[in-house]
């Protein structure tokens, strides 16, 4: 058997990191992963990753913060120091950080000869319309410059022959992974009328918001609610247009905070060309995703839910087509945390190093 | 100080009914109604509107069904009988129960010289082609068709001045009341562009599925979940479409099922015909609304979210104007039992009876 | 008529606060509330109440933080200064602040004539080894020793008698009314066998909590979840054991997080002395109750649950005893914000001056 | 690599069938398990465990069920009959049926040389007193006191010893396993005061009362609400007191229904017979754990919650010493479908067959 991979995680203290780590830990082909934080003077940064309770004397351990790591051992963090990391032999550096940290931390990765995946948006975006939301000051523009082209948007269904070689994997956001699986097929065949507009209506559960404790995240605001946010500007919208190749006047997407912990259900409205049959329609998605693992096209006239693909790395797509054969509505849902975000981000590795795609997410 | 309203409610066993009760309860101007249950060859069909848990020998309290309604003594449901009906000179007869009833109800209260404000959908639709999916089988066919003409869309902000006078409301459904408000300013000032479709997005809270246990309301299959259903299908498409007077073509309803016990936000995307201000939008709005009571207008950017209007009659707007000025997003929210259907049915009563509009609904 | 009282409510914007102005406004012989902000100097200390969002020119309007409230005008928050207060003919002062900042506005408000009902702990405790985990600093300890002495603790059931007179009420806290109301007439019949304990095990929805996001608050941390906390050092007990005449020994009290907005459900545990029939504890209960508007007691077998008290005033109690005649479970409901809190505050406001206890209420 | 176990499971399409063969399917070392379902004339009993969807000619596809199961293959269930199971080889047979069905196939199931771990209660209680409450009707009696006598309480923790030559396993109670592991170190240690009753106050999600839709399961009665139940009565009481070797008086035994899917938190309550130091309470845990791989026994101050066992096979324990060094307060954990069903269920099949306790189970 061949020796295992050696991998590190930086920002195993949110959401997604933890759901890297417990995946990490159970993968049957990479060694017990290196848990890293950062060097103090990035700490303060730290907060929308959730701020971890670090003791007085720098010993933070995961297994306090995540308690349900509790009994397979500890799982101390060490500061994050390119040395040792070489030393130990890291071959990937996972980013499960602010996107303004992995803005900055990547060159430094990838002048340190680390290959990495990157679960912030900090490096999804070719466009320079679309990144300025992010508002990134890089400190070497030109180093950057040439790492945004290189970087590989890392959707395995769509990008799956670039991956493989990829030096850095911008891990696709929670929400644009459902849209633009949803659409994708659509889009391909020429059969979406675009002019007349598409429609990504999502919703998503609160893990997605982060860990940081806000007004907009306490209990009592999110329970018994739904709301819509971010409408027209929400950072994924320029992954979206940039994946699916259409402007982001083409799309309309809006966001909605669930009364759930996690999963995403975007129900998307498309309008065809021509009066189209259902039969039509799922052979176009069939045939586009029929070797992908980690998409599974349901049976008109089911559609998924999003119960249904909790805790695996499934994107599940379902449709319903008008009676006028001429409006088409995709349901497409995915656990945030895993398919969004860390499963992914472990998909995304198998393929890189040549492990079988599904190793280690079944 | 007049004479306080008499009315009767049938049904308040269900979610509806209960919540109407609850309110008239509290109703100033309304003596305390008269409940009623189906007299006893009617019971096996109750089940939608949840079945009471009846003793043997016919002695139902409606306290033992809702037990938060107890302390304020007992609450008997007695038979319907309408001799007993005029004789104790009910003014109104609501109707919570479902549209199978209500169709075969009302033509027998009218012709016992009641008014009638009916909670189903069985009253609810002018044209065949969207009355077709109750499947309704009138025993006297002319009546019905004479009432079916009569009866008037209880939807006040609409239909204010046909209501006073009506003998037979038929109280709107609870997601097409929220879309219905939410574009109905729109249309009617000639903004909207309808070839590129209307959508729909709705989703709302479990109540509205009513009472009966299915594996659909079961717990477990609700939370922790979102899930699309009756896409193209819904019954409220035909009352939508009737009232703002489009082809149920030009509109995309879809309801989803929300983890939360009642409230609906339904999110409406429509194209303008031109480039438009928002400011322009939110004049459009406010004056439709401004003399309407149960509509609150935000002001952009805020937008609804269902918390707001929960326990309240209001029906909420809310809208984003996307950066082209060409494509717009309204959020309306509700409570689904109360604007969605108890509070609206009192609303309407006291419309039918020369109350204040508010009576009762603060 | 006779005058409309007037009364002020400090602390609006924290969830106890706005449930009490909810109330008031709908008060049929209360004035529209004067709403209070603290000045300036104080803000900084408000973040436990829930800190508003004031804007930079010190206008806050409620509405802009519980937009529920919109639609019935505009709510703005007037700074408290007591010349004002007496000005406006003041009658009545609500507290609801954090217990440190009732410590020291009760005898401000008391030395400029005001009656003040307390939401806080501030003044709850007699004995000075239960107030001692409050870790009090009175600036002036002779009048707050005095104003100690004097408060009545404001459970209507208990403590009627004293109300009508008071000039401070300390409004009890939420879990100790279940446990009290629970256990008061057991204990008073002398049935209890306090030498093998009394258990009280609380639930409590997360507004018990208050309004400050915490990471005990955050959704994610809550949903899909229940855990246990400050087990023996939560400071109810010192009131539940002041209120019953009973050490703080001969009663174990657990609180409990639940993952629902708002409710608290409180199993309580008691061993009695003799081998005692149902019947008789229910005349027990139904005897120290009979002529208390808000506390319902149940029939065995029946329990009360935490829905049938949301959203009112009533405290439920039901109970169940053990084959062997010897062991009692109770269980009593109620909605932490209004019997827990608000409503138990103008209940207290309606016996203060002379109104009907259930005024504005129902 | 030794041969894998061939196992077969009736009652996948219940919740704790499910989840056992989610977790069947991923270990790995057990073939694809036998996915059985009961023969016509059982199907009309079903009804407690999940009617499944049979379409008419029989076939009927786990993965119609469970969706979240596709994706991975085909899910036929065939329908039981032994000469086919032996043929198949089947070393195990897992029930996760109601106790009158347990209660007569177990004894088919011995006949026929299975060996058998079952889910339900039939096969848990010694002593007639505790079992009357199933009133079972055994058709051949001394067969069925026979099986009574050998059945083995499958609580690896505690009887770990027996359970690898046991020909049948009666898995325990998920409330029971919660309770039975928090209490029996301090019972063993001789440190409880009986005499002064102990007292178990649990919490469960709502997976626990079964897949069959009912009021009590409609998520409008869960959602928003807590409530007791089963007061003295519950069956898991039986099985407590057998394995703790108490009596029935001696433990007074709570279920509550809680808001959520899954998990268990009890609350127990136990006087100690002389003043004990918290250090002492911990080794007496850690001792009695020491080797249990699934028990994981919190550091004081710390408690579990219920997320920190979801999705996992631990029960974990905590507890609180009060001042007085005579109350004790345990808090105890676990996943109510892993731990509390399905996980020690597999947990138990890898005792019998030799293998790693914890294969398939992290």
């Amino acid at each position: 058997m061949p020796a295992k991979l050696k991998v590190a995680v930086l920002g195993a203290t949110g959401y997604s990191g933890m759901e890297l780590t417990r995946i990490l830990l159970r993968h049957p082909r990479v060694d017990r992963p290196v848990l890293l934080r950062r060097a103090e003077s990035h700490l303060s940064k730290d907060a929308k990753g959730g701020a971890p309770s670090e003791s007085g004397n720098g010993h933070l351990n995961l297994a306090d913060i995540f308690p349900a790591l509790s009994g397979n051992g500890s799982y101390p963090l060490e500061p994050l120091a390119w040395p040792v990391l070489k030393q130990k032999g890291v071959d990937l550096l996972f980013l499960a950080t602010p996107h303004e940290v992995s803005r900055s931390l990547v060159p430094e990765a990838v002048a340190n000869g680390m290959r990495v995946v990157d679960l912030s948006g900090a490096w999804r975006l070719k466009q320079e319309q679309h990144r300025a939301i992010y508002k990134f000051k890089d400190e070497d523009a030109a180093t950057a410059a040439e790492l945004t082209e290189k970087a590989v948007y890392g959707l395995p269904e769509l990008n799956g022959d670039k991956i493989p070689s990829a030096k850095v994997i911008a891990n696709p956001g929670c929400y644009a992974t459902t849209v633009i699986l949803g659409l994708a097929p659509l889009l391909k065949a020429g059969l979406a009328d675009k002019d007349k507009g598409i429609i990504a209506d999502s919703k998503s559960g609160v893990s997605g918001a982060g860990k940081e404790p806000t007004a907009r995240t306490h209990f009592v605001s999110v329970a018994d609610n739904l709301s819509a946010y971010g409408v027209f500007t929400h950072r994924h919208l320029g992954e979206i247009a940039e994946q699916l190749q259409i402007t982001s006047d083409e799309i309309t997407f809006t966001p909605h905070l669930l009364p759930i912990p996690r999963g995403i259900l975007s129900t998307i409205y498309v309008h065809l060309k021509h009066k189209t049959q259902a039969a039509e329609i799922e052979s176009v998605y069939r045939d586009f995703y029929k070797s992908k693992r980690f998409v599974r096209v349901f049976q008109t006239p089911k559609l998924p839910e999003i119960q249904f693909s909790l805790n695996t790395n499934y994107c599940d797509l379902g449709f319903c087509l008008a009676p006028d054969g001429q409006r088409l509505v995709i349901v497409s849902c995915e656990d945030n945390l895993i398919k969004g975000a860390a499963g992914q981000a472990v998909q995304n590795m198998n393929l890189m190093f040549g492990l079988n795609e599904e190793e280690g997410l079944l």
